[in-house]
């Protein structure tokens, strides 16, 4: 088999992509702009110009085994973006034949936390697991399952929406999805941001987050007054915690999965999300599961993760 | 391969068993009860001499394949009941091993949804389908979850335990688990039950359901009620139905299922439950996912169902 992979992870504003030796190390990485041309065919020239100057520079010409691509809504069976939210072209996209075709490399691809599902098994907390979960805690709430050492992608490509499970049927908060009182809307960096903004609003007593704008408050606003003491500040992640922790109870009644892998900037926010999360998971989980799911954190570096996850796609792709 | 297999079905009251040929044919079939020995190796021999009964009657003797055992809480994994709700013998017992060692043929064991599953996929209206959901609804709620065409066992065997997904997460009524708020506590047929005397205490409208004792109305009395016009009735099936097609939608994040199979007696009832499920489940359902799922009415005769379930599971027993 050849030495390397290529992972590609195509987000909104950015489009990174490295090369991977089989034991997940990241041989050389560059990035270009998402946005910068409104034509794909333009993008992937230029993507397939810069990819090819990374390969040549590491000697790895005919190398590579195999491309793999993270991007938003790609769908795995299909290797098509049938609507690319927050991406700049005309959807649908035909990406894997595209890029195998451009490259003249076998190319898979799959969403984006799919992909880090693969790089968290191939490379990270979740070696040698065949039962798990990757939670990804962003700007949205993504999920990738796995079950007997497969991602669940279901009957159409699209499954583990895990973020979009309904954890507040009445009065729930607006979703981008257009329904109401879906988890990302509590448990993303921007639930956490709207959390804080209600709790502000509701509340009469004093906060540090009462010294900045309220409209533009974000997760890490609250991060830091939290580590800080402020009280008001705790109970957002308090409140985050419980939440995320009822629905990972949730989950586990459909796979009973080994392990939760938890991945993105409010993971890193330790113990204050940590705390709440595993007492309200082991106060809601039913009998027979209790004490048996693991919380882990993601054990991938932040800036390698999409990369490493894209890129353990690439060994699959023929 | 050896043309049969036994299928075994241990119910809280009765044992049935049946001799199954590969298209799903019950050859014959036969029961005893389940209470009447306190020890299970007593019970086992009668099991067993009446299995073996049937088995020379039907001229089978060396022609059985594998025996596949459907029971409360059995683990595919282990082999094992480890807690045998509504059985009466001391726990845990060595199930697959001690049918093994008793019948001189492999036996493979796992709980009654997952039977039901298998016996759908091998004979029923899941023939051919990879990704679907078996959802049964009877005294309790039970399910068994199918992915790239493997009932899902989870990291312990006991994965697919929807009817203990929370559906109302506050004020929920009280679960047998202990915990509140659970599916099955609205949507299996005491819980059918349970609304009807709910709805009769909060409301003072008529209802032919007054005529009858409050504390022992079942769903068949509900049902009864609902087909003679009965308002209060029909509510009660639209309350069963919405909650029911809410949890739906909301199992499709998970696994994206092509199909949600209903089996057990409530399905039974036709557009009664059927019709505010679909409604529920269509206005609930993530757009990606929207007009997907099929929702579909079990095909096995429900006389046949459980032993053709158990049955399924002998064909894989080894």
């Amino acid at each position: 088999m050849k030495p390397y992979v290529l992972g590609i992870d195509i987000g909104g504003t950015n489009t990174v992509f490295g090369l991977v030796d089989a034991r997940g190390k990241v041989i050389a990485s560059s990035s270009i702009k998402t946005q910068k041309h409104a034509k794909f065919e333009d993008y992937l020239d230029e993507l397939y110009t810069e990819a090819t100057r990374l390969i040549e520079a590491n000697d790895a010409t005919d190398k590579v085994h195999g491309i793999g691509v993270g991007a938003p809504n790609a769908n795995y069976y299909t290797g098509m973006i049938d609507d690319g939210v927050n991406l700049p072209w005309p959807t649908p996209i035909p990406l894997a034949q595209m890029f195998t075709e451009k490259f003249g490399i076998p190319t898979a691809v799959t969403n984006d936390a799919n992909a880090a599902a693969l790089g968290e098994m191939t490379y990270g907390a979740a070696r040698g697991l065949k039962d798990f979960i990757m939670i990804t805690l962003g700007t949205g709430v993504g999920s990738g399952i796995v079950i007997n050492g497969q991602i669940v992608y279901g009957h159409d490509g699209f499954a583990g929406e895990l973020g979009h499970m309904i954890v507040k049927r009445n009065n729930g908060r607006l979703c981008g999805c257009g329904r109401t009182g879906c988890l990302e809307t509590y448990c993303s960096a921007t639930g956490v941001a709207r959390t804080a903004r209600e709790f502000l609003e509701a509340r009469n007593e004093p906060s540090l987050l009462r010294n900045l704008d309220i409209e533009t408050i974000t997760s890490k606003d609250v991060y830091d007054a939290a580590i800080s003491g402020d009280k008001l500040a705790n109970d957002v992640f308090t409140f985050t915690g419980t939440i995320l922790g009822q629905a990972l109870a949730d989950m586990t009644v459909f796979s009973s999965p080994e392990a939760f892998i938890i991945f993105g900037g409010l993971a890193k926010s330790g113990d204050l999300l940590m705390r709440p999360l595993r007492e309200a998971m082991d106060k809601n989980m039913l009998s027979i599961f209790k004490g048996k799911p693991k919380v882990l954190l993601s054990e991938l570096k932040e800036a390698d993760a999409a990369v490493l996850g894209a890129s353990a796609l690439g060994w699959e792709a023929k």
